[in-house]
């Protein structure tokens, strides 16, 4: 087990790290009091903001692009549009880069890796045909366009995936998409072009064979974003999640990917990385939010005192320290499983972390917000947003309880 | 220790709930729309909307109006100005009734019970001079006027009330209020005219004695609201959350409520029936969140069983019911004991109930949410905003680490 | 719910209180020592010392003797044996007595208000026959004699009461008992003269009538202690928990309780207020333990301070207070609801109870311990017992997980 | 970061491992048993059984002996007395060998790595003169003799290790030593023959000069162990924990470690790779307990399932494991740390895991107890044991509170 990093990870670390703290941080206040400028005078917050440009361009140009790129996959593109170094990461070495990513809200989306547009780029790159790569994914790989995943429904209970309803049925050459999505993320950004699509498609077929991903163009005549949903009142601009219809829309059936009826095994593949990710940028979170609490509770006095001194501050610092770094190394732990090749461990680790990493940034967040008081709440501070991005992914890809399961069942199967 | 009801509390309690049900319940979500609605097209989400004003009309009309009057303060205004029964509830009495108001975020405006109007009206009731009483107290039991509490400061860590820095000095017949307040709870509202603003009038009297507590005129000259505060996305229209700046503002001497440097008094009369009415009301938070949760767990299937099968769904159902039920005890007890006067016991069983109710009810709300997937997340369902509520409670009126020091304290000094 | 006390009750706890402290406190130490002293020297630990049958005397001439007979049973018995005026007290009003009685693990015994002698004589009150009352109760409320309750099983999950295999089959006028049985407690203690045994009678019968109660006297042929068990250390003497085996023990059919196939119906009415008796007399442990807590943070000194004031100490002893307050209340709710009469909601008090007051008593009295530091560990104090005892409470009398899926059972079908 | 074993430790950690489950745990019970038997009879518990003497010599044929033995200090005793490879362990590759020893509680006596007399044997082997190494060091690497640390006292906090009030006075060519310490661990053992005593010399020195370090003989005149303390009723036999009085004990000055004053100094040597052996044990014991848990979950049934398939137990399954999976981690990232070299990192490494694992461990092992039913609280399984184990953890070694205010202090001091 070495979680050592290469040479190349480390430089590209602190690469991101600069350049969130120098370009980034410096910004992000602007970037909301922008955004609820213009919704409060009825402009549009969806259009991302120039800023948001002009900082991509800057980091593409300082090779920090792409980097979500997998080892295995990355090919030609990690030097066409990775511009640093010419190939991919691995999943231990992506893990502190992302994590730097984590600490700002705005990274992701400025180093072109942000969800859901890498996880479905990395569907594009595994199993998506040549004129799907250069359609949809050269595009995206330069942040010409954005992308959404349809895949959650409001009408059943989609932690269980065979629930889904909406249709995806093969007719002819066509394929004929209709039902409802929702938590569709991306969609409120108009630059978003394409929406991957799962749907059900032979009701007969095995359990993990009904389903198929389509690729279906933003545009497409029946496609209709219902409205942007906020989660504890965040909209997430310029992405956002949305709830999309679809009637009767019709799409080549050249828009299959890998094939119909294997939305699952493509799921599958998409998501264990995308965890893995998520899980990662949110042990940035969770650093952040606890070094801005160490300086409140240092800088705040009450009762004669700084607050770090007062009552179970300290204490609580300490166990947030403990809860960060242990589930760093979770996180590393399952990206150095996963580069060994996927196996049941491997599996359930990347459910261990999704089980893991929320929760304590949940604690670690919820202590910042109570040591900013008030303010906290606010947005003076990235805390709320942050718990709630961290609430969200006890929810999104999958539930705490789904992966528990997992996590439960293989190690009952190790004593059968 | 008798937690029997009085009958004219309990029918209150049935009529209220009734009320909030068939009247109140039915309109919340349209409301929400309207209001996201008139933020997101640049209109005045403050201004409160027409529904309010009819549903405050029918409430007054049935008797279920300032049902929050103490017993030994009401006075002539229960008869002339709470029309039903004509005079006040006793703190225990008014637990159930602010506990089934609770069950709805718009409820307690509809019955003119919010906060912090009630701790307003409470201080004149109990403090106001006639004039005082007739110029604020009256129209604001009317529901003509709202007020709001300008005591949080940004600049200082306002846990400890002896830190607040803004100035009210007296000048001859008037007083010169210096400062800034935030948290100013009310101020968006444009109805909001009045302000019962506390600050620093000696800052060589004796630590309890440094503050003074004076009346301030939403129109005063120098009076800014300089922005609305969002927490954790929410702007909790129509009251809001203000930021509020005073400089030079002058008012006459006649404004002081009680005398210079009596502002702690005050304080803490104020926030005692406060901090009982806020848990009163969580606790009705809880359980609507609770049914709601039953509701989906029974609906929603997935892998072949109602959610409420499925893994420790039904054994956190369990602990919510035993969380609610002990707190809900708790805070009877609480307000028992104030109904016995003021005692040392007392001021340890409000402080009890202000760490343990909010704690409960985010773990409750938090399992509705997670029991509503992603769905839990949006404004389809009161959850998220309850959540938040319950939150900014853990923060407002003392922060949990000065109420647990209280109980502490008390506890430990019964063994020195 | 009026959760007031009666005078007789508010006298009895005082007494029982005023007993503990200066009669059953002062001997707790050198009980232990000769226990241990007895245990290391090879001698019989189990013969109850002298000092408790002294104590015993003196409690009955002071009227604190069976406190525990029900209101609605106890009949003529509350006369005779309870010397104390002469009728049995509600539910609501044994609690605070048998709280302060569970101040002290020697309490119940001195009281002759122990389980399982308490469950056992509600038994004979409620079902037994004249003849069995006779010849086994009047003895055990005289402390003539003890009992013990023969159900759990080591082969089977004893938390499903249908899983029992012991049989107890009725062959004429005799009934024939077989099997094995654990966690028999009171058997350790030589004056053990009767064992309540439940068996299996009829396979085939519907779920809850195969199974039947019967009195078989701890010297009957086949009946055999194989060993004395020990929880976590624990002997529990002079009372014990003991494994017994039964090989063709054969006892006349008369000695069935109530009738063949009727142990289930039995087992619900003996466990109900059982389990409200422990939880009570749990109340007076964590009660206990707190102010041992107290008084161990205020004494003690390191780093210049009392360790009261150190880190986190005061807020965990404000949690214990909370705590153990809530707690109390949830208890007195439940015995308010069984003295209203047996319905669903005193079934999911008890319940709730059950699950909620063990944990509350383990939180604080872990916190005890760790304040006495390593002593907190040792016979020193009476914590570590305390924690083994309200640990075994978890399992005992049915496992947190059945409570809860009792609790959440109910929950739910408020909803159906 | 590179956590990867060496062969060697990978060797031995196999060969530890099948030794504990071949030689070890099959003679677990009956150990258990005659210990108990003995203590009933009045007999002698505290001479260890000839079966361990029997399992050290085949053990130490196997080279599985004193595998403790520090890398940078083991010198020639490696060879000489740990007969496998001759070179001591690093602490990453001792890691994983502690952690299967921790699955038994007699495997570290087997092994000779047993508490205290590792850190006893590790200050003799860095600050141990040539004449004490000979005296002393050699015959415990033989096992032929066993040692104590006596440092806690009785009468005041010991988490402060500057209130240590029994003294070690140098008196000529002489120390004096007078006092009274309890948790002597291993002093019950009648091959006990040596106490590392630590006592104030100089109460005028500076706060971390004042105590001194002596060997003291058993059998010096004027020491007496009073008593043999339980914890929560374990012994702990054959070392178990003494209650230890000195009184005007003389001893030689050579008897000195390192020198007058310096015992803190030796104290947090010793103190912190005996911190983190615990803790590696503690994953083993861990990691024991859930197997346990798991084969009881499956091979039990109620309600018609295996108990692993009802309610939450499947998801509290689940969190063990990562509970467990991410302490190893940390357990790890402490020892590479230590390797390393002493740090300010490392420092904060140790007391974050000696605050993570007990209380990892814990929670485990009641989930384990709890499936066990009843009989996870006797000894019929390791549970109990284990449990009392892992709560000593968390007052030995420093209190939690101690531990967590040494994270708190350095996460705090990177923001100053």
């Amino acid at each position: 087990m070495d979680f050592s990093l290469s040479p190349r990870a480390t430089d590209l670390r602190d690469r991101v790290r600069a350049f969130v703290d120098t370009e980034i941080k410096p910004v992000e206040a602007s970037v909301q009091a922008e955004i609820l400028r213009r919704r409060e005078s009825g402009g549009d917050p969806w259009t991302p903001l120039p800023v948001i440009k002009e900082l991509q361009a800057k980091a593409r140009a300082q090779g920090l692009w792409n980097l979500f790129l997998p080892k295995e996959h990355a090919g030609r593109y990690a030097a066409d549009f990775g511009t640093d170094g010419g190939e991919g990461l691995s999943n231990l070495d992506y893990a502190p880069v992302a994590e730097v990513m984590g600490r700002s809200a705005l990274a992701p989306l400025v180093f072109n890796s942000n969800a859901p547009d890498t996880g479905n780029m990395e569907v594009l790159l595994r199993y998506g045909s040549p004129d799907q790569q250069r359609e949809w994914l050269e595009p995206l790989l330069d942040a010409r366009i954005r992308s959404a995943f349809c895949m959650t429904e409001p009408d059943v209970a989609s932690s269980d995936a065979t629930n889904m309803a909406a249709t995806a049925v093969v007719d002819g050459d066509e394929v004929v998409v209709n039902g409802r999505k929702w938590f569709s993320t991306g969609v409120g950004n108009p630059e978003c072009k394409i929406l991957v699509f799962m749907g059900l498609s032979d009701p007969d077929a095995d359990r993990h064979a009904r389903h198929t991903m389509v690729l279906v163009p933003r545009d497409a005549p029946g496609v209709k974003v219902e409205r942007m949903l906020s989660t504890m009142g965040y909209f997430d601009e310029p992405l956002g999640h949305g709830e999309v219809s679809f009637t009767d829309v019709r799409v080549p059936a050249a828009n299959i990917l890998l094939g119909p009826g294997r939305a699952y095994e493509i799921a599958q593949g998409r998501l264990g990385p995308g965890r893995v990710h998520h899980c990662m940028r949110t042990i940035g979170l969770a650093e952040r939010s606890l070094e801005l609490a160490c300086q409140r509770a240092l800088s705040r006095t009450a009762f004669g005192k700084p607050i770090a001194r007062l009552g179970g501050n300290l204490e609580r610092i300490a166990d947030a320290r403990i809860a960060i770094n242990r589930s760093r190394l979770l996180v590393m732990h399952a990206a150095w499983l996963l580069d060994q090749g996927m196996s049941t461990q491997a599996l359930s680790a990347v459910s261990e972390i999704k089980v893991e990493v929320p929760a304590m940034a949940l604690d670690v967040i919820d202590l910042a917000v109570q040591l900013h008081g008030g303010g906290g709440m606010t947005t003076d501070f990235p805390l709320a947003a942050a718990w709630v991005g961290a609430r969200s992914l006890r929810l999104a890809d999958g539930p705490d309880e789904v992966h528990r399961s997992v996590v439960g069942r293989i190690e009952l199967g190790k004593h059968r």
